[in-house]
């Protein structure tokens, strides 16, 4: 793991040089509620962006997924590093070209896309992922409304099963996303106007994907299509695009394909006149950022131990909501520790919020702090304000240094739509 | 259900006096983006909070589960018929002042609760509920601090099985709410402090129960702690909190025990020396909102049909998160349509994003509208931002007219506290 993101040494757990120890001391000085608080590792982030970057090439381009972490500051550094970026919303295109991603960079997917939304894509002249026969209409439709040349790409439906999650396998027959190849001819003819220019073809498995094996599947299949497409009506077609899914180390002892693996497993089956691209969201910010939280107090009753923390499922859905599995440990880990197993819980009123079950952790004070790792990924861009609280602040740490990058949501945040 | 709330006449769907028709149309003229909105029954949340009022007396006495819905025109109307308000954060004491519920009336509750929040209870005089050793030393400690007095209830776990989906059963041995009855001694020396008056006992079993029964065991429960605290060095303790969870009928073919059912029964098994509190949440508020969305498309693979529209995971998660179910209908019903099988779907780019599989609905035009029945509780509470989606729109209707009580959020809203 090395000497940067989150790492333990001597007992100590770090995020790049500054102990987590000293950075909850900083913060409890300068605020009466330090915590919880998202703690990013730039290091880390750049170090991601960097293992796809190497692989990246004149015919390799990789775009970040903004909805795995859509703050501001963190998308303004992946900006500087990656080609492109995935946007699945309107407001996700804003946010894109607010974080200075340049305007044809920008990909706009999602198997629902409001009118508002697509007439946005074609202004900005961003790309389009076309995900069914309906959304080349409206595509179609937009682009002689506008007067504006679109281009976009086709999202097919392999049916390949990723072996993950139900709810995070998306490239299967049942799934709402893509165009099952059946139905391919049909779509294409609608893309067949004049307005409308194909430049590729895309699909995404799925999410927390642990073999390569299933990229190359994906990718043998787009080949033959791109392949057919481009000698049948479609001599633009130059791009395949694979989508995301590469999963992370989440428990701290699996052994996970690396970009570069994923990157040219898909090379070697894809034709050189085809330009990849890939989609990479959690496994560039995903180890990079931790929740810090404090134990407001541990409780025993004749079945189970609970430690009671200060951050809670309206920060961390992904345990309740998928079965997540997030390490949390203390900022100091004393191997003379006894330990004993507890239910890692917030203080939201139901029973869903649970951050860790069953976990080996020794007694811990009134007080004291725990980092919940790897929760840059699907934690805050699924936060919500459940039992009216206030969204976690985000700090960036640089080296020795941090600054915050989000506020603490107030109540005047929560409730300024109220009327 | 007669012609109040939300129900279907001569194929058309009312929300009390307005046809969801006639209102989607309005919402059109006025708004360039007019749906997804959450619609608010103003008659049906009253008749609701009736139900609750009529059984209430001298001895008997309601109080409103905030974290069901938070809107603050809900609140201020829920302020004018019931007894009291339940809360969970620092915010929810906030906000059920700002609704104009009296200090006195403001139930804090928790698991979890910070130092601020205790103290900001303790300085409002509102009441705490005690929810294990920990809690009670932190409201001693607030006490001391303060030097002012809390009236506290102390939340005791029964161990009782209410049979609902396990993330919202509260109540039982190995869930982290309330002092086991064996720790209670231990917890009540604490709260043996000249600062701390013990006014009651509380308990809550779960959410969504369709069966009185339990309500009676854990009264019975109480009752006899009750009276044997009162014996033992707590004379001041009055009331017994039965807590709520009181399900509704989200199939429309249920037959659930009413308020008047719960409460007699209830009142049948606790001694007249003592006042009851009951905190309904979702049977107040859970069938007085629909979301209306709008169809974006259908699609239909080898494997399924699909509607996608425009609502989505980030505001109805119960689906996904509960497996719940809510009822789906166009709001015009043409008894001669011919019906197909459908999954409900949205536009976030997750398979956990479905409203409804395998629901009959009729063949669904683009831009027609649907309305997801009983969406009042733990839907806006629990909304996200995910996929970089604003919040609904909400509004009241009363008779034949509707009021925006919260307006869509904008990106700006949702990203104001970022730097």
């Amino acid at each position: 793991m090395g000497d940067k993101g989150f790492f333990c040494k001597d007992g100590l757990w770090y995020c790049d040089k500054l102990s987590l120890l000293e950075l909850r001391e900083d913060l409890g000085r300068k605020y009466s509620r330090p915590t919880p608080v998202m703690v990013y590792s730039q290091q880390k982030l750049i170090d991601n962006l960097k293992a796809y970057q190497c692989c990246a090439s004149s015919s390799i381009e990789i775009g970040y997924s903004m909805k795995a972490n859509n703050n501001l500051q963190l998308l303004k550094i992946i900006a500087a590093h990656v080609d492109r970026i995935i946007t699945v919303s309107g407001y996700e295109i804003q946010m894109a070209l607010r974080a200075g991603f340049k305007n044809e960079s920008v990909i706009y997917n999602g198997n629902g896309k409001e009118r508002w939304e697509i007439e946005l894509a074609i202004k900005e002249n961003c790309l389009l992922n076309v995900d069914s026969q309906f959304d080349a209409n409206h595509i179609v439709e937009a682009v002689t409304k506008l007067e504006k040349e679109a281009k976009v790409f086709v999202r097919v439906n392999p049916n390949l099963n990723p072996e993950v999650h139900p709810y995070i396998s998306t490239g299967l027959a049942d799934s709402k996303f893509g165009v099952e190849i059946a139905q391919l001819p049909e779509v294409l003819s609608i893309l067949k106007h004049p307005g409308v220019k194909v430049v590729g073809l895309h699909c995404h498995l799925g999410s927390t994907i642990k073999s390569i094996d299933i990229f190359k599947d994906a990718a043998i299949i787009l080949n033959k299509l791109g392949t057919k497409l481009r000698q049948d009506g479609f001599p633009n077609l130059e791009y395949l695009n694979l989508g995301g899914g590469l999963g992370i180390d989440y428990t701290g002892e699996d052994v996970l394909p690396q970009p570069s693996d994923m990157i040219s497993a898909i090379r070697q089956e894809v034709s050189p006149e085809f330009k990849i691209i890939v989609e990479p969201g959690r496994s560039i910010v995903g180890n990079a950022g931790a929740l810090l939280v404090d134990v407001i107090g541990t409780k025993k009753n004749v079945a189970k131990s609970f430690v009671i923390i200060n951050g809670a499922m309206n920060d961390v859905l992904r345990p309740s909501m998928y079965s997540g599995y997030h390490r949390i440990t203390p900022l100091q880990v004393h191997q003379s520790a006894e330990m004993g197993k507890y239910d890692v819980v917030g203080p939201i009123c139901e029973s869903a919020d649970f951050l860790g079950k069953d976990r080996m952790l020794p007694a811990l004070e009134e007080g004291e702090s725990l980092a919940i790792l790897d929760c840059g990924a699907y934690c805050s861009a699924m936060a919500s304000n459940y039992n009216l609280r206030g969204r976690a602040m985000e700090v960036m740490v640089e080296d020795y240094s941090w600054r915050v990058v989000r506020t603490r949501e107030g109540l005047e945040d929560i409730i300024s739509c109220m009327e």
